[in-house]
Formats: C-alpha cells, structure tokens, sequence
C-alpha cells in the first residue's frame, strides 16, 4: 500500500489502516514521515483520556467499563494499551489477546496494544504518532492504558487531554509514599474495587490530599472517583468527571496549553531521535570503539564523549 | 565538601562519600564530571552482578540472601537498588527502607536505591556513574537489583558482568510469551520459590529453552538454578554459578567485550544527554513555542524540529 492511500483510507476510518499506520509507529518506520504530515491537519478533535496505575489496580477493567459506557451513548472508542514491552510480560501480543475480547466484534470499538521497545525516547516518543493516527481515523475518544510504573508512563499521562490515576485499597505503603506524585499527574483520582475493605479510606485520604494543594480560583481540582468497574459502578460517575474535565479545559484556555505543550515534547522527541541518528552514523568510525576500550580500563568517558560530539560536528 | 576531598573520601570507601557521590549522579550535579574524571582510573575490580524479574518473583530476597552468602566468605557488598521512583511506588524512599533492616548493622555492606526519575536516558544514563561510584569505594562485588519491566531494566541488565533473571512458578502466561527475551539477557537464570507447585516444570521449561538456543562451542550456556531463596535454599547454588560465569568471563575475554561494549553505550548516553542540554537551549528561543502552536493546530512535527534542529546546527 501506497503512503497516499494508507493516509486517506486511515482518514476514513479503516481498520486496517490503522493497524498498518501503528505498526510502522512502532518499526520507526521511514513512511512514518509522510503519514504523519498526511495525517497532521486532520487531528485535534478526539479527546484524549489517559488511565494509568500501579499493577493489579484493575485497569483493563476500568478501561473496558469506560469504552462501554461511552459506546452505550453512541461515541466511537480507541483505545491505545501502552505496554512497555517486557520480555517478562510478554508485551504487546498478550495484552491484546486479554483485551480484544469484550469488545471484539462492536465495530465502534477499536484496541491496540502498542510495544514501544527500542526507541531512544520510547513511549515519549511514539505515543504522539500513534495518537494523531487514531485522532485522524474519526475515533472521537482514545483512551490511553499505560501501567503505572516509571517515568516512561508519568510521560505517557502528559500526552493526554484528561489523565484519570487509578489505585485501589490495599495497595500499601507505596500509593501513601508517592500522592505527592499522584496529584501532580492526575486530573481525576479514581478508587476501584470499592467494595473492599479500606476503600473509604483511601476515598477520604485521597480527598484530603486533593484538599492541601494550593490553587488559584478557577484552577481545575481533581475530583476523586469511587468505583467497582467489575460491576460497572461509579462508571458513569468517572464519565462524568471526565466531560465535566474536557468542559473545564475548553471554557479555561486549558486545552490549548497542554496541546501546545504536548506539541513542544514531540518536537523535541523528534529531534532527539534525529541526533542519536547522527550519533549513530558517527558510530560506524572506528573512533568509538577505541574510545570505548579507553573508557573500558580506567578512561574518562565525559572525555571520550566529547570527542565522539567533536567528531559530529565536524 | 570540595569535589577532590569527596573524591579521595569514596577512594578510601567511606559510606558518607558514597552517599554523597550517589545523589549527585541522581541530581546530575555539574560536578558530576569532575567526580567520574577522578575515579575512573580506580574501577575496574568490583565484579558486577544483576538481578532481575517481575514484580513479585522476590527480587528483593534474592539480593538479601545472595548479600549474606558473599558475606560469609568475607567479601563486601554494594546493593544498587534501582527504583523506577514512580509516583506509585514511591520509589527509592520507599525501597530504601524495607531493604536495609537485615543489613543495616554490617559495616561490609552498603545499600542503596537509586531513582532515575527525570533523566533522558533513564537508568542507562545514571547507572554507570553510580557504579563506578561502587566499584572505585572498593566494593568486591556490586549488586544491581532492578524491576523487571521494560526497556529500561534491561538496559540495566546490559551493565552488568553477569545478569541473573529471576522468575517464580505460577507467574502466568507472561512469563511463557516473554522466554525468547529472557534468554537473551540471562546468564544464569533462577527459579525461586522453588517450594511452589510447578516449579519444577518451570525449571524444566527453561532448561528446554536453553537448550534450543544455538552456541558457539565454549560459549556460555546459561544454567537454571532453583531456590528458596527466602529460606536460604539453593542460593549456594546460585552463588556457586555466579563464580563461574565470573571465570568464564574472564578465561574466555567476554570481560573484555562486555565492559568495552558498556563503555561504549557510556560515552554514547553522555554524548546524548550533552545534545540534549544543547536542545534545551535553543528552546530557550520563542522559536519552540510558535513551531509547537503551529504543530497543535495540525502543523508537521517534523517540519517543526528540523528547524528545531537546523537552530542548533547553526
């Protein structure tokens, strides 16, 4: 297939070119290029919501609660699974066989699991190409599940209009350790499996924490959720922080500063990704590996790395 | 304290000195290089050992069990816990403190968690600093304990002389799908608590693995060792396959090669970090801002950093 016809049959909201424009997302593909400046003046109206929490805290549940309340009103769902490809977890190809499932045959709903391994920059870097892809192909909701664990996915949250942080009672001493972290991420706190012992808790202390931060007035301030999305609680409770978010980032100016903000972190992925290209180029001289061997027994590598930036300049 | 005492200080293993030179590789601290610069030429002879595997294998009994058998035939031991510091987990703080207890009170170890929040480069960026750090206090063995999910922990994995893959029995699919990887970054492979059903079949699993694997003759055919690491249980096993995978290193010159590949990805994560600071720069110029306006508003990202990166050329 063409890169022409790849961009317009995505444009009309063929699967299979989604699937097609992700994968060479994910390969890094030379094409990328050309689909992303096909794509680019068609985006900007999906709005994006991100879902992210430490394991077990029950976000494929979650996920999947949401795609159905929001196709239970008619919108069209994509949702983007960010795994970080671990040769523990088997990455991308188990967790779609998981998730597919539910949704498999509703055509309004589309799931993609993306491996992002091997980038220099990694989900940073290809979450907004496979995004403006899904943005492009008309969903008018993507929903981003990314497990909550390392930097690569704190980053994946800023990549989102709306990032709903999912925890879960008894989780330990961990989720007290890192609110301070929480809060700044989150635009919407949600306690899942709410049924459970300590639930409550986790409720008012979340609220508290929410409480102590200092605000200007007007400044949008995290609601938190309760739920049991097995059983589908508090589900259309999520849905509607999630509209009342999106209302408060378009009416405030919001949504333009993060869009704005998202686009500076693209950029300069971008550029980033084109140096360590060159770096690489540079790499194929034998000058490295001497370096290298240097370095290796006892040599100082802030030395050697500025020869190797010499030798790109040059 | 000035940069050539502190350097003499971790020269001399003071633990302060240590703590000290840690944190200024976590803060990336301007006299980092200076730091590195000075201890280079003392490294060289800690023997470096990885352990790693998911959430749950017991990583963190493993490193404590392994610590206690390297004690008792008088060898010192430098823990280098590295912590993804998501928000939530909490990240080193967090990690620190469960890990100490047992070793606390034992001058001849030393334990610290490393978090890399924030760096471009992550882990791969800090780690080799923070070893050097280690491996120049005179540490005879350093263990690098990391969390088995994503890119990130294998690079890590990468620093090591010897990386042990931890798994668990009843650790699900994930495990099964992820093998080919695993076995790529194994030395030796540990199945631990081997106390559980279905461990058996799961050392059988990966010693049929191994097997299939293709060798060179004399090329290292990584060993299955099954433990009970918190009862103590196998981890002479362990221990006793670490040695000679340290001597197969040596004998067959893969230390070598190993180290000068480690220098190379050093100088080569500096070199990056360095283009990276330049990048920040130039987006000191409103340039940034108007490109990522354009970009938000359905502009070509990459049109956007090539005159990013054509400002820093010039």
């Amino acid at each position: 297939m063409d890169v022409g016809s790849l961009v317009e049959r995505v444009l009309n909201g063929d699967r299979r070119a989604v699937a097609r424009a992700i994968s060479l997302v994910e390969e890094s593909a030379p094409q990328l290029r050309e689909i992303v400046a096909g794509l680019a003046a068609h985006t900007g109206r999906a709005r994006i919501v991100g879902l992210t929490g430490a394991p077990g805290v029950g976000k494929s549940t979650s996920t999947s609660a949401l795609v159905k309340a929001l196709r239970a009103r008619g919108e069209s769902v994509a949702v983007l699974a960010v795994d970080p490809s671990s040769p523990f977890t088997g990455g991308a190809l188990l967790g779609d066989r998981v998730r597919m499932q539910e949704h498999a045959t509703d055509p309004g709903v589309y799931v993609r699991s993306m491996a992002t391994r091997g980038h220099l920059g990694g989900l940073s870097w290809a979450a907004p190409h496979a995004l403006r892809v899904l943005d492009a192909a008309g969903f008018s909701a993507v929903l981003v599940e990314t497990v909550g664990v390392g930097q690569a996915e704190i980053d994946i949250a800023a990549h989102a209009d709306t990032t709903v942080v999912l925890s879960a009672p008894g989780m330990g001493d961990g989720v007290q350790a890192g609110k301070a972290g929480v809060l700044e991420v989150a635009d919407i706190l949600a306690v899942n499996k709410a049924d459970r012992e300590g639930a409550r808790a986790a409720v008012r202390d979340l609220r508290q924490m929410v409480a102590q931060v200092d605000r200007e007035p007007g400044e949008w301030k995290p609601p938190v959720v309760s739920m049991a999305a097995a059983d589908g609680e508090g589900v259309a409770d999520l849905l509607e922080r999630i509209d009342e978010h999106t209302e408060h980032l378009r009416s405030s100016g919001a949504l333009r500063e993060r869009r704005r903000a998202r686009a500076r972190r693209e950029i300069e992925g971008i550029a980033v990704e084109e140096l360590a290209r060159r770096l690489a180029d540079v790499h194929g001289h034998a000058t490295l590996d001497k370096l290298a061997d240097e370095v290796a027994t006892g040599g100082d590598p802030y030395a050697a790395a500025e020869t190797v930036l010499a030798a790109l300049d040059g």
